[in-house]
Protein backbone atom coordinates (compact mmCIF):
# COMPACT_ATOMS: atom_id res chain seq x y z
CA UNK A 1 0.00 0.00 0.00
CA UNK A 2 1.24 3.29 -0.73
CA UNK A 3 2.29 5.94 1.40
CA UNK A 4 -0.15 8.98 1.10
CA UNK A 5 1.37 12.47 1.84
CA UNK A 6 -0.88 15.47 2.00
CA UNK A 7 0.29 19.13 0.97
CA UNK A 8 -0.99 22.36 -0.31
CA UNK A 9 -2.25 22.44 -3.48
CA UNK A 10 -2.83 22.80 -6.68
CA UNK A 11 0.16 20.71 -9.09
CA UNK A 12 2.79 23.43 -9.35
CA UNK A 13 2.93 24.93 -6.33
CA UNK A 14 6.05 25.01 -3.62
CA UNK A 15 4.31 23.18 -1.42
CA UNK A 16 3.99 20.07 -3.72
CA UNK A 17 7.68 20.03 -4.55
CA UNK A 18 8.63 20.01 -0.82
CA UNK A 19 6.19 17.00 -0.69
CA UNK A 20 7.59 15.76 -3.69
CA UNK A 21 11.06 15.62 -2.04
CA UNK A 22 9.71 14.15 1.22
CA UNK A 23 8.32 11.54 -0.97
CA UNK A 24 11.59 10.86 -2.64
CA UNK A 25 13.43 10.40 0.72
CA UNK A 26 11.49 7.30 1.68
CA UNK A 27 12.90 5.60 -0.51
CA UNK A 28 11.91 2.18 -0.35
CA UNK A 29 7.98 2.97 -0.04
CA UNK A 30 5.74 3.35 -3.16
CA UNK A 31 4.16 7.29 -2.56
CA UNK A 32 1.39 8.83 -3.68
CA UNK A 33 0.46 12.98 -3.25
CA UNK A 34 -2.64 14.53 -2.00
CA UNK A 35 -3.26 18.16 -2.75
CA UNK A 36 -5.99 20.28 -0.92
CA UNK A 37 -7.02 23.77 -1.14
CA UNK A 38 -6.05 25.04 1.86
CA UNK A 39 -3.31 24.06 4.79
CA UNK A 40 -6.02 23.23 7.24
CA UNK A 41 -7.91 21.15 4.79
CA UNK A 42 -4.03 19.08 3.99
CA UNK A 43 -3.54 18.76 7.79
CA UNK A 44 -6.96 17.61 8.83
CA UNK A 45 -6.61 14.62 6.23
CA UNK A 46 -4.64 13.31 8.50
CA UNK A 47 -7.47 13.17 11.39
CA UNK A 48 -9.82 11.66 8.37
CA UNK A 49 -7.68 9.08 7.38
CA UNK A 50 -7.28 10.41 3.77
CA UNK A 51 -3.27 10.49 4.69
CA UNK A 52 -0.71 9.15 6.59
CA UNK A 53 1.76 12.31 6.59
CA UNK A 54 1.14 16.09 5.70
CA UNK A 55 4.23 18.12 4.22
CA UNK A 56 2.89 22.04 5.56
CA UNK A 57 5.45 24.90 5.43
CA UNK A 58 6.23 26.28 8.96
CA UNK A 59 8.16 29.26 8.02
CA UNK A 60 10.30 31.31 5.37
CA UNK A 61 13.25 33.39 6.13
CA UNK A 62 11.77 36.35 4.28
CA UNK A 63 7.50 35.92 5.00
CA UNK A 64 8.28 34.85 8.22
CA UNK A 65 5.92 32.19 10.07
CA UNK A 66 3.00 30.46 8.08
CA UNK A 67 0.12 31.39 10.39
CA UNK A 68 -2.15 28.64 9.05
CA UNK A 69 0.36 25.70 9.91
CA UNK A 70 0.55 27.21 13.33
CA UNK A 71 -3.11 27.98 14.07
CA UNK A 72 -4.31 24.57 12.83
CA UNK A 73 -1.86 22.80 14.39
CA UNK A 74 -3.00 24.22 17.82
CA UNK A 75 -5.98 23.41 17.40
CA UNK A 76 -5.60 19.60 16.20
CA UNK A 77 -5.06 16.51 18.43
CA UNK A 78 -2.25 14.10 18.24
CA UNK A 79 -0.60 15.28 15.46
CA UNK A 80 2.90 15.33 16.09
CA UNK A 81 6.22 16.32 14.10
CA UNK A 82 7.70 13.86 12.49
CA UNK A 83 10.79 15.49 10.46
CA UNK A 84 12.02 19.01 9.40
CA UNK A 85 13.49 20.24 6.30
CA UNK A 86 14.63 23.24 5.20
CA UNK A 87 14.61 23.56 1.03
CA UNK A 88 15.98 26.98 -0.67
CA UNK A 89 13.35 29.33 -2.56
CA UNK A 90 14.06 30.58 -5.74
CA UNK A 91 12.06 32.61 -7.73
CA UNK A 92 10.98 32.23 -11.84
CA UNK A 93 10.11 34.38 -14.01
CA UNK A 94 7.60 31.71 -16.29
CA UNK A 95 6.41 32.85 -19.83
CA UNK A 96 5.77 31.85 -23.43
CA UNK A 97 6.88 35.50 -24.80
CA UNK A 98 9.62 35.40 -26.80
CA UNK A 99 11.55 38.14 -25.16
CA UNK A 100 11.04 40.24 -22.19
CA UNK A 101 10.00 43.38 -23.74
CA UNK A 102 6.34 40.94 -24.99
CA UNK A 103 5.16 40.95 -21.27
CA UNK A 104 2.77 43.00 -20.30
CA UNK A 105 1.12 41.55 -17.21
CA UNK A 106 3.08 39.55 -14.10
CA UNK A 107 0.83 37.32 -11.92
CA UNK A 108 2.10 35.63 -9.17
CA UNK A 109 0.98 35.63 -5.16
CA UNK A 110 1.56 39.04 -3.20
CA UNK A 111 4.60 37.17 -0.99
CA UNK A 112 6.28 36.34 -4.46
CA UNK A 113 5.61 39.73 -6.22
CA UNK A 114 7.00 41.73 -3.27
CA UNK A 115 9.81 38.77 -2.76
CA UNK A 116 11.15 40.29 -6.80
CA UNK A 117 10.29 43.59 -6.57
CA UNK A 118 13.76 44.92 -7.39
CA UNK A 119 13.97 42.84 -10.14
CA UNK A 120 11.13 43.44 -11.47
CA UNK A 121 11.83 47.38 -11.43
CA UNK A 122 15.11 46.86 -13.21
CA UNK A 123 13.87 44.41 -16.01
CA UNK A 124 9.88 44.35 -16.63
CA UNK A 125 9.24 48.29 -15.17
CA UNK A 126 6.21 49.14 -16.66
CA UNK A 127 4.36 45.82 -16.41
CA UNK A 128 0.99 45.31 -14.53
CA UNK A 129 1.77 43.02 -11.14
CA UNK A 130 -1.41 41.03 -10.36
CA UNK A 131 -1.79 39.12 -6.70
CA UNK A 132 -2.75 35.56 -7.04
CA UNK A 133 -3.90 33.59 -4.39
CA UNK A 134 -1.04 30.76 -5.28
CA UNK A 135 2.15 31.15 -7.69
CA UNK A 136 0.58 28.22 -9.11
CA UNK A 137 -2.60 29.62 -10.09
CA UNK A 138 -1.87 31.76 -12.88
CA UNK A 139 -0.04 28.47 -14.40
CA UNK A 140 -2.38 27.65 -17.10
CA UNK A 141 -3.31 30.77 -18.07
CA UNK A 142 0.40 31.66 -18.90
CA UNK A 143 -0.38 28.38 -20.90
CA UNK A 144 -2.41 30.40 -23.39
CA UNK A 145 -1.11 33.76 -23.54
CA UNK A 146 2.20 34.75 -24.61
CA UNK A 147 1.70 38.45 -23.02
CA UNK A 148 2.00 37.23 -19.54
CA UNK A 149 4.41 36.17 -17.30
CA UNK A 150 4.08 34.33 -13.70
CA UNK A 151 6.38 34.25 -10.86
CA UNK A 152 6.45 30.13 -9.73
CA UNK A 153 9.22 27.95 -9.48
CA UNK A 154 10.96 25.89 -11.57
CA UNK A 155 8.76 22.99 -10.27
CA UNK A 156 5.59 25.44 -11.62
CA UNK A 157 7.35 25.73 -14.81
CA UNK A 158 8.15 22.06 -15.15
CA UNK A 159 4.78 20.39 -13.71
CA UNK A 160 3.38 22.77 -16.65
CA UNK A 161 5.70 22.74 -19.29
CA UNK A 162 5.95 26.21 -19.84
CA UNK A 163 9.64 27.57 -20.34
CA UNK A 164 11.76 29.98 -17.99
CA UNK A 165 12.47 33.11 -19.11
CA UNK A 166 14.65 34.13 -15.88
CA UNK A 167 15.81 32.62 -12.61
CA UNK A 168 16.68 33.29 -10.52
CA UNK A 169 15.20 36.44 -9.51
CA UNK A 170 14.61 36.58 -5.50
CA UNK A 171 15.72 40.17 -4.49
CA UNK A 172 17.50 38.49 -1.34
CA UNK A 173 19.39 35.35 -2.38
CA UNK A 174 19.26 33.71 0.76
CA UNK A 175 15.25 32.24 0.55
CA UNK A 176 14.27 29.16 2.39
CA UNK A 177 11.38 27.46 3.68
CA UNK A 178 11.29 25.43 6.57
CA UNK A 179 8.61 22.50 6.62
CA UNK A 180 7.28 20.31 8.78
CA UNK A 181 6.53 16.69 8.57
CA UNK A 182 3.41 16.05 10.58
CA UNK A 183 2.09 12.55 11.96
CA UNK A 184 0.41 10.48 14.06
CA UNK A 185 3.11 8.04 15.86
CA UNK A 186 4.97 9.54 18.60
CA UNK A 187 7.72 12.00 18.32
CA UNK A 188 9.72 11.70 21.37
CA UNK A 189 13.28 12.32 20.48
CA UNK A 190 15.41 14.57 18.10
CA UNK A 191 17.15 17.80 17.65
CA UNK A 192 14.39 20.24 18.21
CA UNK A 193 11.51 20.04 20.44
CA UNK A 194 8.66 22.53 19.33
CA UNK A 195 5.57 23.54 21.62
CA UNK A 196 3.06 26.52 22.03
CA UNK A 197 1.39 27.75 25.63
CA UNK A 198 -1.32 30.46 26.23
CA UNK A 199 -0.50 32.57 29.67
CA UNK A 200 -2.14 32.27 32.84
CA UNK A 201 -2.41 36.44 32.94
CA UNK A 202 -1.58 39.24 31.14
CA UNK A 203 0.15 41.20 33.81
CA UNK A 204 3.32 42.05 33.62
CA UNK A 205 6.13 39.58 32.89
CA UNK A 206 3.64 36.75 32.77
CA UNK A 207 5.63 35.37 29.06
CA UNK A 208 8.90 35.84 31.31
CA UNK A 209 8.55 33.27 33.18
CA UNK A 210 8.42 30.37 30.40
CA UNK A 211 11.39 31.91 28.86
CA UNK A 212 13.49 32.38 32.45
CA UNK A 213 12.60 28.71 33.26
CA UNK A 214 14.14 27.56 29.67
CA UNK A 215 17.32 30.20 30.01
CA UNK A 216 17.70 28.66 33.78
CA UNK A 217 18.23 25.12 32.21
CA UNK A 218 20.37 26.22 29.77
CA UNK A 219 17.84 25.19 27.08
CA UNK A 220 18.32 27.20 23.73
CA UNK A 221 14.85 28.51 22.73
CA UNK A 222 15.65 29.28 18.70
CA UNK A 223 12.23 30.64 17.98
CA UNK A 224 9.24 32.15 19.33
CA UNK A 225 6.45 33.59 17.53
CA UNK A 226 2.98 34.63 18.36
CA UNK A 227 -0.44 34.09 17.04
CA UNK A 228 -3.83 35.32 18.68
CA UNK A 229 -5.47 33.60 20.56
CA UNK A 230 -8.83 34.30 18.28
CA UNK A 231 -11.08 35.23 22.32
CA UNK A 232 -9.72 38.90 22.28
CA UNK A 233 -7.45 41.54 20.48
CA UNK A 234 -4.17 41.81 22.75
CA UNK A 235 -4.29 37.80 24.02
CA UNK A 236 -1.73 35.25 22.53
CA UNK A 237 -0.29 31.69 22.38
CA UNK A 238 3.50 31.41 21.78
CA UNK A 239 4.93 28.60 19.43
CA UNK A 240 8.49 27.86 21.09
CA UNK A 241 11.04 26.07 19.57
CA UNK A 242 13.83 25.09 21.75
CA UNK A 243 17.62 23.33 21.36
CA UNK A 244 16.56 20.11 23.26
CA UNK A 245 14.93 16.27 22.94
CA UNK A 246 11.86 15.81 25.00
CA UNK A 247 13.55 12.36 26.19
CA UNK A 248 16.35 14.41 27.73
CA UNK A 249 15.95 14.82 31.66
CA UNK A 250 16.03 18.75 31.63
CA UNK A 251 13.30 18.93 29.20
CA UNK A 252 11.19 17.23 30.94
CA UNK A 253 11.85 19.12 34.28
CA UNK A 254 11.33 22.40 31.85
CA UNK A 255 7.86 21.11 30.52
CA UNK A 256 7.11 20.49 33.82
CA UNK A 257 7.77 23.53 35.47
CA UNK A 258 6.06 25.08 32.45
CA UNK A 259 3.06 23.63 33.56
CA UNK A 260 2.70 25.82 36.52
CA UNK A 261 3.23 29.35 34.29
CA UNK A 262 1.07 28.56 31.27
CA UNK A 263 -2.46 27.68 30.67
CA UNK A 264 -2.39 25.45 28.06
CA UNK A 265 0.65 23.70 27.06
CA UNK A 266 0.58 21.34 23.81
CA UNK A 267 4.03 19.64 22.97
CA UNK A 268 4.05 19.05 18.98
CA UNK A 269 7.01 16.42 19.45
CA UNK A 270 10.73 16.27 19.02
CA UNK A 271 12.16 15.71 15.35
CA UNK A 272 15.80 16.01 13.49
CA UNK A 273 15.91 19.12 10.84
CA UNK A 274 17.31 18.35 7.62
CA UNK A 275 19.00 20.96 5.50
CA UNK A 276 18.52 20.48 1.36
CA UNK A 277 20.09 22.51 -0.84
CA UNK A 278 18.81 20.94 -4.14
CA UNK A 279 16.87 23.22 -6.08
CA UNK A 280 15.53 21.73 -9.15
CA UNK B 1 -5.69 72.06 1.17
CA UNK B 2 -7.06 69.01 1.49
CA UNK B 3 -5.48 66.15 3.87
CA UNK B 4 -4.10 62.57 1.97
CA UNK B 5 -4.72 59.93 3.45
CA UNK B 6 -3.18 56.96 1.40
CA UNK B 7 -4.58 53.04 2.59
CA UNK B 8 -4.46 50.11 0.64
CA UNK B 9 -7.11 49.81 -1.96
CA UNK B 10 -9.00 48.95 -4.10
CA UNK B 11 -12.20 50.52 -3.32
CA UNK B 12 -14.39 48.33 -0.67
CA UNK B 13 -11.57 46.86 1.20
CA UNK B 14 -11.41 47.46 4.90
CA UNK B 15 -8.52 49.43 4.94
CA UNK B 16 -10.31 52.16 2.95
CA UNK B 17 -13.30 52.03 5.32
CA UNK B 18 -10.80 52.56 8.13
CA UNK B 19 -9.37 55.53 6.37
CA UNK B 20 -12.49 57.04 6.24
CA UNK B 21 -13.08 56.43 9.23
CA UNK B 22 -9.84 58.18 10.44
CA UNK B 23 -10.75 61.15 7.93
CA UNK B 24 -14.46 61.37 9.61
CA UNK B 25 -12.60 61.67 12.75
CA UNK B 26 -10.78 64.65 11.78
CA UNK B 27 -14.03 67.22 11.79
CA UNK B 28 -12.96 70.45 10.46
CA UNK B 29 -10.61 69.42 7.81
CA UNK B 30 -10.94 68.71 4.42
CA UNK B 31 -9.55 64.88 3.47
CA UNK B 32 -9.11 62.98 0.54
CA UNK B 33 -8.15 59.16 0.44
CA UNK B 34 -6.09 57.43 -1.95
CA UNK B 35 -5.89 53.64 -2.68
CA UNK B 36 -2.51 52.19 -3.13
CA UNK B 37 -2.17 48.21 -4.63
CA UNK B 38 -0.07 47.17 -1.82
CA UNK B 39 0.46 48.45 1.67
CA UNK B 40 4.00 49.05 0.56
CA UNK B 41 3.16 51.41 -1.45
CA UNK B 42 0.51 53.31 0.43
CA UNK B 43 3.07 53.79 3.62
CA UNK B 44 6.20 54.97 1.33
CA UNK B 45 3.23 57.63 -0.34
CA UNK B 46 4.37 59.54 2.79
CA UNK B 47 7.90 59.72 2.22
CA UNK B 48 6.97 60.39 -1.59
CA UNK B 49 4.94 63.59 0.12
CA UNK B 50 1.67 61.58 -1.99
CA UNK B 51 0.21 61.55 1.68
CA UNK B 52 0.70 63.07 4.97
CA UNK B 53 -1.17 60.33 6.54
CA UNK B 54 -1.17 56.56 5.79
CA UNK B 55 -3.44 54.25 7.87
CA UNK B 56 -2.55 50.67 7.48
CA UNK B 57 -3.67 47.52 9.40
CA UNK B 58 -1.04 45.98 12.28
CA UNK B 59 -2.77 43.50 13.54
CA UNK B 60 -6.32 41.53 13.63
CA UNK B 61 -7.59 38.85 16.77
CA UNK B 62 -7.79 36.07 14.49
CA UNK B 63 -5.27 36.61 11.67
CA UNK B 64 -2.72 38.39 13.84
CA UNK B 65 0.27 40.58 12.49
CA UNK B 66 -0.31 42.72 9.50
CA UNK B 67 3.65 41.41 8.27
CA UNK B 68 3.50 43.94 5.46
CA UNK B 69 3.33 46.47 7.89
CA UNK B 70 5.92 45.66 10.34
CA UNK B 71 8.43 44.91 7.83
CA UNK B 72 7.68 47.89 5.81
CA UNK B 73 7.98 50.35 9.27
CA UNK B 74 11.47 48.69 10.28
CA UNK B 75 12.48 49.77 6.66
CA UNK B 76 11.20 53.37 6.75
CA UNK B 77 12.77 56.59 7.97
CA UNK B 78 11.62 58.87 10.39
CA UNK B 79 7.77 57.02 10.37
CA UNK B 80 5.74 57.29 13.49
CA UNK B 81 2.75 56.15 15.08
CA UNK B 82 0.55 59.24 15.36
CA UNK B 83 -2.75 57.49 16.61
CA UNK B 84 -4.28 53.50 16.78
CA UNK B 85 -7.64 52.61 16.87
CA UNK B 86 -9.57 49.50 16.87
CA UNK B 87 -12.36 48.79 14.60
CA UNK B 88 -14.63 45.31 14.80
CA UNK B 89 -14.72 43.40 11.91
CA UNK B 90 -18.16 41.96 10.18
CA UNK B 91 -18.03 39.83 7.52
CA UNK B 92 -21.31 39.86 5.09
CA UNK B 93 -22.09 37.20 2.07
CA UNK B 94 -22.40 40.12 -0.62
CA UNK B 95 -24.48 38.49 -3.94
CA UNK B 96 -27.42 39.55 -6.30
CA UNK B 97 -28.85 35.78 -5.67
CA UNK B 98 -32.42 35.93 -4.81
CA UNK B 99 -31.52 33.33 -2.42
CA UNK B 100 -28.92 31.17 -0.81
CA UNK B 101 -29.46 28.30 -3.16
CA UNK B 102 -28.83 30.20 -6.29
CA UNK B 103 -25.29 30.70 -5.22
CA UNK B 104 -22.52 28.05 -7.20
CA UNK B 105 -18.97 29.96 -5.85
CA UNK B 106 -18.22 31.69 -3.21
CA UNK B 107 -15.00 34.49 -3.72
CA UNK B 108 -13.11 36.25 -0.81
CA UNK B 109 -9.45 36.39 0.65
CA UNK B 110 -8.15 33.39 2.36
CA UNK B 111 -8.49 34.55 6.03
CA UNK B 112 -12.18 36.09 5.41
CA UNK B 113 -12.76 32.58 3.73
CA UNK B 114 -11.19 30.91 6.82
CA UNK B 115 -13.00 33.46 9.52
CA UNK B 116 -16.68 32.32 7.97
CA UNK B 117 -15.80 28.47 7.41
CA UNK B 118 -18.51 27.17 10.17
CA UNK B 119 -20.54 29.67 8.92
CA UNK B 120 -20.01 28.42 4.50
CA UNK B 121 -20.31 24.83 5.76
CA UNK B 122 -23.86 25.13 7.48
CA UNK B 123 -25.52 27.58 5.44
CA UNK B 124 -23.55 26.80 1.46
CA UNK B 125 -21.95 23.42 2.28
CA UNK B 126 -21.83 22.77 -1.68
CA UNK B 127 -20.54 25.95 -3.05
CA UNK B 128 -16.99 26.25 -4.54
CA UNK B 129 -14.65 28.42 -2.93
CA UNK B 130 -12.05 30.37 -4.64
CA UNK B 131 -9.43 32.35 -2.67
CA UNK B 132 -8.58 36.26 -3.83
CA UNK B 133 -6.09 38.62 -3.19
CA UNK B 134 -8.26 41.05 -1.07
CA UNK B 135 -11.82 40.81 -0.53
CA UNK B 136 -12.85 44.07 -2.50
CA UNK B 137 -11.47 42.19 -5.76
CA UNK B 138 -14.50 39.85 -6.78
CA UNK B 139 -17.47 42.57 -5.99
CA UNK B 140 -17.25 44.01 -9.46
CA UNK B 141 -17.85 40.33 -10.91
CA UNK B 142 -20.35 40.11 -8.54
CA UNK B 143 -22.61 42.82 -10.25
CA UNK B 144 -22.46 40.63 -13.38
CA UNK B 145 -23.09 37.21 -12.25
CA UNK B 146 -25.93 36.51 -9.45
CA UNK B 147 -24.78 32.97 -9.50
CA UNK B 148 -21.29 34.37 -7.15
CA UNK B 149 -21.11 35.56 -3.62
CA UNK B 150 -18.28 37.37 -2.06
CA UNK B 151 -17.80 37.49 1.56
CA UNK B 152 -16.79 41.53 2.15
CA UNK B 153 -17.91 44.35 4.52
CA UNK B 154 -21.06 46.00 4.86
CA UNK B 155 -18.47 48.65 3.47
CA UNK B 156 -17.98 47.31 0.69
CA UNK B 157 -21.30 46.24 -0.69
CA UNK B 158 -22.13 49.46 -0.21
CA UNK B 159 -19.21 51.18 -2.35
CA UNK B 160 -20.37 49.02 -4.95
CA UNK B 161 -24.09 48.99 -4.50
CA UNK B 162 -24.69 45.51 -3.89
CA UNK B 163 -27.21 43.80 -1.93
CA UNK B 164 -26.06 41.87 1.37
CA UNK B 165 -27.76 38.18 2.25
CA UNK B 166 -26.14 37.48 5.36
CA UNK B 167 -24.36 39.32 7.96
CA UNK B 168 -22.88 39.07 10.18
CA UNK B 169 -21.17 35.92 8.82
CA UNK B 170 -18.28 35.60 10.96
CA UNK B 171 -17.70 32.44 13.38
CA UNK B 172 -15.49 34.13 16.06
CA UNK B 173 -18.00 37.53 17.00
CA UNK B 174 -15.00 39.17 18.80
CA UNK B 175 -13.19 40.36 15.48
CA UNK B 176 -11.14 43.21 15.85
CA UNK B 177 -8.18 44.69 13.76
CA UNK B 178 -5.94 47.37 14.89
CA UNK B 179 -4.96 50.32 12.94
CA UNK B 180 -2.08 52.92 12.90
CA UNK B 181 -2.10 56.24 11.38
CA UNK B 182 1.01 57.15 10.27
CA UNK B 183 3.03 60.21 9.62
CA UNK B 184 6.02 62.42 9.86
CA UNK B 185 5.47 64.41 13.16
CA UNK B 186 7.43 63.37 16.03
CA UNK B 187 5.29 61.04 18.40
CA UNK B 188 6.45 61.42 22.17
CA UNK B 189 3.73 61.28 24.34
CA UNK B 190 0.56 58.72 24.49
CA UNK B 191 -0.50 55.67 26.38
CA UNK B 192 1.50 53.02 24.16
CA UNK B 193 4.97 53.23 22.65
CA UNK B 194 6.02 50.68 19.95
CA UNK B 195 9.30 49.63 19.08
CA UNK B 196 11.61 47.11 17.44
CA UNK B 197 15.10 45.99 18.14
CA UNK B 198 17.35 43.20 16.42
CA UNK B 199 19.44 40.94 18.71
CA UNK B 200 23.22 40.90 19.43
CA UNK B 201 23.68 37.40 19.12
CA UNK B 202 21.47 34.61 18.57
CA UNK B 203 22.93 32.86 22.33
CA UNK B 204 20.77 31.53 25.01
CA UNK B 205 18.86 34.31 26.99
CA UNK B 206 19.56 36.64 24.34
CA UNK B 207 15.80 37.59 23.71
CA UNK B 208 15.33 37.46 27.89
CA UNK B 209 17.57 40.40 28.37
CA UNK B 210 15.40 42.94 26.77
CA UNK B 211 11.87 41.49 28.59
CA UNK B 212 13.48 41.47 32.25
CA UNK B 213 14.07 44.79 31.62
CA UNK B 214 11.17 46.22 30.80
CA UNK B 215 9.61 43.59 33.53
CA UNK B 216 12.36 44.98 36.16
CA UNK B 217 11.15 48.18 35.53
CA UNK B 218 7.38 47.40 35.48
CA UNK B 219 6.68 48.36 32.34
CA UNK B 220 3.80 46.33 30.39
CA UNK B 221 4.66 44.67 27.21
CA UNK B 222 0.95 44.45 25.76
CA UNK B 223 2.79 42.73 22.46
CA UNK B 224 5.73 40.97 21.29
CA UNK B 225 5.83 39.59 18.04
CA UNK B 226 8.85 38.21 15.72
CA UNK B 227 9.85 38.47 12.18
CA UNK B 228 12.53 37.28 10.23
CA UNK B 229 15.62 39.62 9.71
CA UNK B 230 15.50 38.82 5.99
CA UNK B 231 19.34 37.24 6.50
CA UNK B 232 19.27 34.17 8.02
CA UNK B 233 16.74 31.68 8.67
CA UNK B 234 16.04 31.71 12.63
CA UNK B 235 17.23 35.48 12.97
CA UNK B 236 14.52 37.57 14.32
CA UNK B 237 13.43 41.36 14.67
CA UNK B 238 11.04 41.92 17.68
CA UNK B 239 8.02 44.26 17.74
CA UNK B 240 7.16 45.37 21.30
CA UNK B 241 4.26 47.55 22.77
CA UNK B 242 4.85 48.58 25.77
CA UNK B 243 1.66 50.37 28.23
CA UNK B 244 4.22 53.21 28.98
CA UNK B 245 4.95 56.95 27.23
CA UNK B 246 8.37 57.71 25.21
CA UNK B 247 8.20 60.72 27.59
CA UNK B 248 8.25 59.19 30.84
CA UNK B 249 11.48 58.83 32.54
CA UNK B 250 11.16 55.04 33.45
CA UNK B 251 10.74 54.36 30.01
CA UNK B 252 13.79 56.57 28.93
CA UNK B 253 15.63 54.31 30.98
CA UNK B 254 14.57 51.58 29.64
CA UNK B 255 15.30 52.66 25.89
CA UNK B 256 18.39 53.92 27.22
CA UNK B 257 19.18 50.63 28.60
CA UNK B 258 18.09 48.40 25.88
CA UNK B 259 20.35 49.72 23.61
CA UNK B 260 23.04 47.80 25.10
CA UNK B 261 21.15 44.53 24.38
CA UNK B 262 20.06 45.00 20.49
CA UNK B 263 21.73 45.13 17.42
CA UNK B 264 19.48 47.64 15.66
CA UNK B 265 16.70 49.74 18.06
CA UNK B 266 13.93 51.48 16.39
CA UNK B 267 11.33 53.72 17.79
CA UNK B 268 7.88 53.91 16.24
CA UNK B 269 6.29 56.51 18.96
CA UNK B 270 4.15 56.88 21.81
CA UNK B 271 0.20 57.16 20.81
CA UNK B 272 -2.80 56.77 22.21
CA UNK B 273 -5.38 53.94 21.12
CA UNK B 274 -9.15 54.57 20.54
CA UNK B 275 -11.80 51.63 20.28
CA UNK B 276 -14.27 52.21 17.93
CA UNK B 277 -17.50 50.28 18.14
CA UNK B 278 -19.13 51.59 14.71
CA UNK B 279 -19.87 49.23 12.41
CA UNK B 280 -21.61 50.29 9.28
Amino acid sequence: MSVLIAHLGPSGTFSEFAAATYADSLKTQSTELKGYSTITQAINAIAQQEADFCVVPVENSIGGGVTFTLDTLWESEKLQIQQAFTLPVQHALISKASQLSEIKTVYSHPQALSQCQRWLAEHLPNVNLVNTSSTAEPLPYVKENSAVGAIASNWGAKMYNLPVLAHPINDYPDNYTRFWVLGQAAATSGQYTSLAFSLNSNEPGALLKPLQLFSALNINMSRIESRPTKRLLGEYIFFVDIEASADEQTTQTALELLQIHTQKLKLFGSYNLTTIEKVL
